[in-house]
C-alpha cells in the first residue's frame, strides 16, 4: 500500500512533540514526510527540513498549504505540533486548502481561536484530528469497551489525576517558556494535562460532566499561569467525579490515571503501568486485565511485552546503522557473534549437566 | 541522512519476529527495506514482499544474496528472522557476499552450525549482529553502567528467570510447532528465552560463569524438546547464581527478570516493569531509578512516558490513515473537533468556577 | 510492672471494635480489663462479661463509672467503643469520676454533645484520649517525623483519600445500621472515614486547613447519610489539598492513602502497603523507606516482618490452645514432629547433594 | 474460658523470638505465662522474670519440668525460644513430665538429636507444636485451601525463596552470634530459614520432595557455616521445583515467597504483601484474592485492615499506658480531645460547603 504524503508544521530541531508524531508516522509505515514548515525561522526551517530528509522545505505555513494543494504529488493531511497559540492559523490555512489535519491538543489558545478553527472544520471537505494520544493506548480501549458493555454497572464515581513534577521550580528551557506564558499557552496545567485527563474520563465513561467546581491555583510564586487544578465533577446521571491537574506535584513524572466506582464493579488504569487494567467486581476479587484479555487489537506485540519492546529493538537497529556508517567505534552494545556462541555454550553445557544427574559442566568457550 | 539499504530473510504474512524487525528498523528512519526472501514458498515469497512494498522479492536467499552483492543499489545488510535451524545458512551466504547480518537469536540450532557461522563470520568483511533485543532497554543498560562504575561492589549472587506460559499445554500454531521440533529448534525453553536470561546476566554483569549444573525437563507429556530448565551457576569470582527459564510457567506472559545482590548492594531489573531499577544499597533505603537518572540516552521520550506511549501515538496515526484512505467508517477512535472543543469548555468552566470561589458551573457545548 | 485496670463501654459480643481494643489491650501485657457495661441490655452485658472472664458487669455506665470510682481496686481507665452518639456520655460520666477515657471516632455524633465532651474534658483530673489508630503506624509516624524535620521543604499540595466499597449497597447488618443512621452516627463517610483521613493529613502535616470547598452526596438513593464527600482544601500557608471519603467505592477494601508535595520533595504513604513511606526528592530517585529506615521505635518485630507477622503467630497459638484444651480435633494447621523431622531430612540432603557436587539426594523418612 | 498457664524457656531479656512468642500468646487471652526459665544464667533468668511478672522464675529447665508437674497449678505447656541446639533438652524434659511443649524451628541443631525428640514426643502423652508461623497467616491457609481443592490442577513447577540480606557482612551481635555458630545452630541459612521455606512449600502444596540437588555456600569469607543454599527439588509426581534461601541477599528484608505452576493455574504469595494471593487461571485475568475471599477464618480484622491494624492500635493503647502511668510527658502521639474538636469541625465545615454550593467555608476553632 502507497504510503500517504504527510506534511509537518512545526517541529524543527530540538522539537519535543514533533519528533514523537514523526515516530508515531514511521513505525507502521502509513505515511512518508515529504514537506514542512517546520520553524518560523527560514533558515531553523531549512535546516531541519534538510536534516530529516524532507523533499520541500516552507518558511510559511499559509504558502505550504497554498503550494501543497496545488502540486499534483501534494501532502495529503499535515501535522501541527506547535505552540497551542499557532494551531488555529495553519490547521484553519490547510483544511482550507481540503488538506487533512492532524493537530496536537489542546485545540488551541483561546476560546475565539477554537471558535474560528471550529468553523473551518465544519466548511472543509478535509477532516480534523486531534492527537489526545492515551485515549489510543491498548488496555484504555479496552477500559472503554468494558464500560460500554456494561461491566461496570451505572458509573457513580469518577476520578481522573494527571499529576507532574517537571514545573515545580521556575524552569528555563524551551518546552516550559511557552507553557507557562498565557499568550502561548492560554492554560497552564489545564490545558497542558488537564484536557488529556478530562478527555481520557470523557473517552472511557462516554459521558460529559454537566458542572464543574474548581481551584485554579499558580502554586509558584510569580507564575503567570495555572499550575495545580483541582475540579469537581457533576454527571447528569447523578455520579460525582474528581479531576486533579497539577505540573508542581514534584517527583511525578506523568502521572495520569482514571479510576471508575460503578454499581458492579470498579475500573483503575495508571500510566505508569499501562498495561494493566484493575477491574474489581462487586463481589469478586480484582483482577488484572492485560492485553491477553485484550479484544481491541490495537497492538503490535504479544501480551507481556510491554514497555519499549519495540523501542529496544530500535535501540538496537539505530546503533547497528550507527556501526554499518561508522559513527561509532562502540561495538559493546550490540550483541554479536560472541554472545551467540556464549548461549550455545550455555545451551550444550545445560543439557550436559542436566543428562549427567547435575553434575557441574564447565562452560565451553 | 541516507537510509541504510535493508534485506530481510524470513518474516512473511503471520511471522512474529519478522513484523517486529520491521517495526524497529522503521522506527528512527535508518533503513528502507528494499529486498526480501520472506518465505521459501515463492508465491508466498512475493505475496508477502507485494504487501510490503519492497522492490525486489527472491525465492531463495543464496540466490538474494549473490544478486544483491551485485548491484550498485544492492542492500547494505540483510535480517535474518527465520527458525533457528535456518539462521547459519543465510547469514553465511550474506556474510561470504560482504553483506553485513542482523541475525535473530539464539545463534543457531546446533553446535555444528554455530561453528560454520562462526568462520564464516571471522573470515567477512561484513558484520554480524545478534538481537538480544532486551539488553538495549535503557534501564538494562542503566544497570550495566552501575555495576560497571561498582554501585554493587563485588557481585555475590546472580539470579535470571525468564518464565513464559504459553507451551503449558501442546500448542497447534506456526510459532509453536518450529519451536518445539527438536530439528527446527535445537533447543526449547532453553534457547528460545534462555539463552536471552544468559545473555542479560551476561550483559549487565560483565562476566559469564564458569560452570553450569542443571536439571532440565520436559514438563508436558511427550513433549521431544525441553520445556523447563533449572540452572544453578559458579562463577570464577566464587559467585554463585541460578537460571531459570520455562515455558510452562501458567499465566506468566514474559516473565523476564534479573536480580543481583553485590557486596554494597543488590539491584533488579523485571520486564514488566522495565522502565524501573531497584538499587539497594546495603544500609539505605531502596531507590526506584527511571530515566530520569538514566544516563545511557538510549531513549525517544521523557521519564514517565512509558509502555508503548509511541505505540499508543503510532496507533492514532494509525487509525487516521485508514480512515483518510476510506478503509474505515469507525471514527469514534480518534479525537477530533469535537473532543477538542470539549476540552476547551473544560478550560473555561473551570476558570471561572476558580474565579468564583468554587461556584458550580455548567459546562457549555 | 501492674497491668492498668481497665473498662469497657460497649463491645459486647458480635461487636466488632471492641473487639480490636481488646486486642490492642492485651498485646503489650499493659492493661487488665476488669469491668464492663457491654451492652445497654442488661442480659447481653452480662454474657458478654462473662464470655470476656471479666471481674465485675454493669448493666449502665453511670452506674459502672460511680461505683468503680468509689472501689479501692476501681478501674484507672475505660474504653469506649459504642456508637458515635454515645460517645458523648459516658465519657463524661467517667471524666467527671476521675477515669481516664479512651475514646473511639470521631469524638461525637452533634457539635452539641462535642461541646459538652470538651467542657467535661477541660474540668477534668482525667485524661480523654481518641483512637484514631493510623497515625500509631510506625511509617506514619516517621512520615510525620519527616516532615518535622523539613525533608519536603515547605508543604503545596496535600491529598488524603479513605475509600471503602462495603456501603456500595443498602446493607443489613449491625455495623451498617448504626453508620447510616443519622442519629446514631451524625455524619455518614465523613464522620466514619474523613475524620480519620482529616486527623491523619493534620499528623503527619503539622497543619490543619484554613478552609474547606465540599460536595458532599448521597450516592446510594434513599440513604439518610452521606456516602461520598470530596473536599478541596486550602491551608493558611497557601498549600493547597484535597480530601476524598467514600464508602461506595466498589473493590475497595480499606483504601486510606496520603499523598504529599512540597517545594523539596513529596511523600506518599497507604494503608495497603503501610510498611513503606515513598520519599522522593526533587531531583532524585524515589525511595523506599521501611521500618529499616525509621526512628519511631513504635514496633515489635524488625523490618521485614510485615502484615500479620504477629498475628500468624498468634493463630498458632490459638490453634494449639483449642488443641490442648480437647476443642478441636484437626491437628493439620500447626506443625509437630513430622513437620520438624522433614526439615532435618531436607537439611541432611541439601548438605549432602553439595558435598557430592550437586548429586540427587533421595529425602530420607 | 479459663486461660491456659504457659512456661517458658528462654526468652529473657533482648530475646527476639521470646518476646513475638509472648506476644503472640497474649494476644486471643487464651494463655497466661505463669513460669520459666528464661536464661541459663540464673540471675538474668530471675530478673527477666520479675520484669515479665512472673510467678514463678526457675534457674534451670530440669527443675522448673519436675517442679511444674508436681504442681497442682502447674503449666500446662511450656514454649521454647532457645537456640536450636538447646531446643532437645529441654523439650524432652518436659514431654517426659507430661506437659505439651511448643517449640521454636528448626527442630534440632542435629540430627541425633532430631532422633532423640522424636522418640521423647512417641513416648508421651504430651503434644509437640513446631512454630513454622508463617503457615499460619490467612492467606498462606487460603493457598493450601485452594490447592487441595485442585484449583491449579496438577502442581508441575514449585519456587520457594527465602532471602535475607542482614548477615551480608560478619555481624556481631547476639542473634547473629547463635546463628552462625555450627554447634549451637547446626545449619545456617539452610536451618533458620531454609526449613521455613521448605515447610512452606510441603504445607501448601501438601507434596515434599522426593529427591534435591543442592549448592549451599559460605559467601561470607571465613563464615564456618553456611549463608546462601540453591536446592533443585524434585518430587515424586514428575513435578520439579527450586529452593533458594540466602541470608547474603543484601537490601532484602525478609523476602519469603512461594510461586506454584500447576496444569490449570498459577499461584502466587509473597511475604512482603502477605495480604494478597495472585491466582492466575490459565486462560483468564490473574486475580487478587484478599482475605475477603478466604474462607479459613483465621483472622481479626475486616480485609482490607492490613499490616500491623492491631499493633497500631496496641500503639496507641500502651502509648496511653505511659502516659496514664506518668512514665512519659509526650502527649503528641496520641489523639485526644484537640484531635476530636477538629475532626468536628471538618465535618461542620464540609457539610456547609457543600450545602452552599461549594462555597469556601472558613474552619471553625
Amino acid at each position: 500500500m502507497k504510503p500517504i504524503r504527510l506534511g509537518m508544521v512545526g517541529g524543527g530541531s530540538g522539537a519535543f512533540i514533533g519528533a514523537i508524531h514523526r515516530i508515531a508516522a514511521r513505525m507502521d509505515g502509513h505515511y512518508q514526510i515529504v514537506a514542512g514548515a517546520l520553524s518560523s525561522d527560514p533558515e531553523r526551517a531549512a535546516a531541519s527540513a534538510a536534516e530529516l530528509g524532507l523533499d520541500r522545505s516552507y518558511a510559511d505555513f499559509n504558502e505550504m498549504a497554498r503550494a501543497e494543494a496545488a502540486r499534483e504529488d501534494g501532502i495529503e493531511a499535515v501535522s501541527i505540533v506547535t505552540p497551542n497559540h499557532l494551531h488555529a492559523a495553519p490547521a484553519i490555512a490547510f483544511l482550507n486548502a481540503g488538506i487533512h489535519v492532524i493537530c496536537d491538543k489542546p485545540l488551541t489558545a483561546t476560546p475565539e481561536q477554537a471558535q474560528a478553527l471550529a468553523e473551518a472544520v465544519r466548511a472543509s471537505r478535509a477532516r480534523f484530528f486531534l492527537t489526545h494520544n492515551y485515549c489510543a493506548l491498548p488496555m484504555v480501549r479496552e477500559a472503554r469497551a468494558l464500560v460500554a458493555e456494561g461491566a461496570l454497572g451505572q458509573i457513580r464515581l469518577v476520578q481522573a489525576e494527571y499529576l507532574q513534577g517537571w514545573l515545580a521550580d521556575e524552569v528555563d528551557n524551551k518546552q516550559a517558556a511557552w507553557r507557562t506564558d498565557p499568550a502561548q499557552a492560554g492554560a497552564g496545567a489545564l490545558g497542558d494535562i488537564g484536557t488529556h485527563a478530562w478527555q481520557l474520563a470523557q473517552f472511557v465513561t462516554g459521558h460529559t460532566p454537566s458542572h464543574v467546581s474548581a481551584e485554579v491555583s499558580s502554586i509558584v510564586p510569580g507564575r503567570p499561569i495555572d499550575d495545580d487544578a483541582r475540579v469537581s465533577l457533576r454527571y447528569a446521571s447523578g455520579a460525582k467525579g474528581g479531576l486533579w491537574a497539577s505540573q508542581v506535584a514534584v517527583g511525578q513524572e506523568n502521572g495520569l490515571s482514571l479510576r471508575l466506582f460503578g454499581t458492579e464493579a470498579a475500573l483503575e488504569w495508571r500510566l505508569e503501568e499501562s498495561e494493566r487494567l484493575i477491574l474489581t467486581p462487586k463481589n469478586g476479587p480484582a483482577q488484572i486485565l492485560t492485553r491477553a484479555q485484550d479484544r481491541s487489537t490495537s497492538y503490535r506485540t504479544p501480551p507481556g511485552h510491554p514497555e519499549g519492546y519495540l523501542e529496544g529493538f530500535a535501540n538496537l537497529y539505530s546503533d547497528i546503522a550507527a556501526i554499518i556508517r561508522g559513527d561509532t567505534t562502540d561495538l559493546e552494545r550490540v550483541p554479536g557473534l560472541i554472545a551467540g556462541l556464549s548461549g550455545m555454550s550455555f545451551i550444550a553445557a545445560a543439557k550436559a549437566s542436566s543428562a549427567q544427574g547435575g553434575a557441574w559442566i564447565e562452560i565451553g568457550e
